[in-house]
């Protein structure tokens, strides 16, 4: 049985929730950490949520989530840098050590310009991340996404970014749901921790079939990801961070959250 | 405006028709070759579905489709084994100098362990391959296929598992639709080409969103896959077989058939 010390949750797991109600109840239910969405904190603001969350005793883990750095016209991706920079700043006020970064993607634009863009982009926000000490954790997701949410698909592909622009201050988030079927993951997962770009390790699990292609997670357990063996790998590699609940579910947000948040508590201890 | 000298279609392609009308259709297009998926010729049987198909002037591209090997219990992968060395024979009989193999996954089996079985259920066929004269092509399948459907999801691991057990028999199937998202393909590509190992190439396109994770494939020009792109790496590997227009699609099927047939035809000649 894991003890609950590295657990923490993605506010949009319990999506139903909002802030104020979510932080009390993972409190109660022995959560120690949170990684907090932007539509979480809007209502409040950045400061007074990071604020609120860790006056509960719960960790702010991270800001969920910047990037989305494609698209087709220049000024609308000079936009996006802009926002990611304020996002920066709303990081720093929250308290989150760092963003997770969905880097984006685009019907229009064929993937090779794309993930020219991405990288464009992230060079033009990594100066303001290294000066406000906020960091910048780029997810790859799922190749399922490469149309129209990140053409960033693999561990590797996301270190060679990294390794690319050659800053300490930007490194990965690991979510097992987008990386489990790749056969070089446990190599990479030491290559990120030899450089120390592991900033963010997520877990949820796979289910077949899936009904739907975003919002269909499932909770550890009750697919086929073999999530003891990665985060073996997550531990070997040197991280010792927090171990974070990051679930979309129509099925789950169907549930009363009170009973939902004690089953994601339970399939963590045996399953994580 | 590209000819259709090399223009094949999958049986499966046109599924509201059955072969024989498929094979006239195909013909009056100016369609020069057919895959033939083992529903299509259920009826009339392998020897006679082939030669309606070359009766037409139509080339036998592959059998569609073998594999399957993953399964938790040994009897069951015993006995799809059997089942694949009568495909075959089947092949053998249909005149198809390939069959198609989608090499199998299943949700109760860890993906290490699935890959391990995948490796064995190949090695027990290859030598009835070898003897029939037909040749087996791997078809790397999506990474949102890994829980139920193959774990060979890149062509680079599909090459190394055909590298791993040295026969000229094994080779590889390449669909846009599964391998357009990595950005190690082109290099692959070509390694396929280099060791003779590139057997078949598949089109479609992957339109954003899906309504279907299966179902709902896109027509060539209808999504974001550069399809010139990856044609051009596979000429340039130095292949010149026939390219198949492999479409699963209930909308597709949902349309008058020789209205579907002539989009197939025009998308081809524009977007290939």
């Amino acid at each position: 049985m894991e003890n609950l010390d590295r657990l923490a949750l993605h506010s949009i797991t319990t999506k139903p929730w909002n802030l104020e109600t979510a932080v009390g109840k993972y409190r109660e239910a022995g959560v120690r950490g949170i990684s907090i969405w932007r539509e979480a904190y809007e209502e409040l603001g950045a400061e007074k949520a990071g604020k609120l969350a860790r006056s509960a005793g719960l960790t702010v883990v991270s800001l969920v989530r910047g990037g989305f750095f494609v698209h087709p016209e220049r000024g609308e991706r000079r936009a996006r840098v802009e926002a990611n920079i304020e996002l920066i700043h709303e990081a720093a006020a929250l308290g989150a050590p760092h963003i997770v970064l969905v880097c984006g993607a685009h019907r229009s634009v064929r993937i090779d310009e794309a993930r020219r863009q991405v990288a464009e982009g992230l060079e033009q926000i990594l100066a303001h991340a290294e000066k406000e000490g906020v960091r910048l954790a780029v997810e790859p997701l799922h190749p399922m996404y490469a149309g129209d949410r990140s053409v960033i698909n693999t561990l590797s592909e996301a270190l060679d970014l990294c390794d690319s622009l050659s800053s300490s201050s930007l490194g990965v988030t690991l979510d097992v749901y987008h990386v489990w079927w790749d056969s070089s993951l446990l190599g990479q997962i030491a290559r990120a921790g030899a450089a120390s770009r592991l900033f963010a390790f997520h877990v949820c699990d796979w289910k077949t079939p899936l009904e739907d292609m975003l919002e269909d997670r499932g909770l550890m357990g009750e697919g086929c990801i073999d999530i003891p063996g990665i985060r073996a790998a997550v531990d070997g590699a040197g991280f010792s961070g927090m171990i974070e609940v990051e679930i979309f579910s129509r099925r789950f947000w169907a549930l009363d959250q009170d009973v939902w948040l004690s089953k994601i508590v339970d399939a963590y201890r045996r399953h994580v």
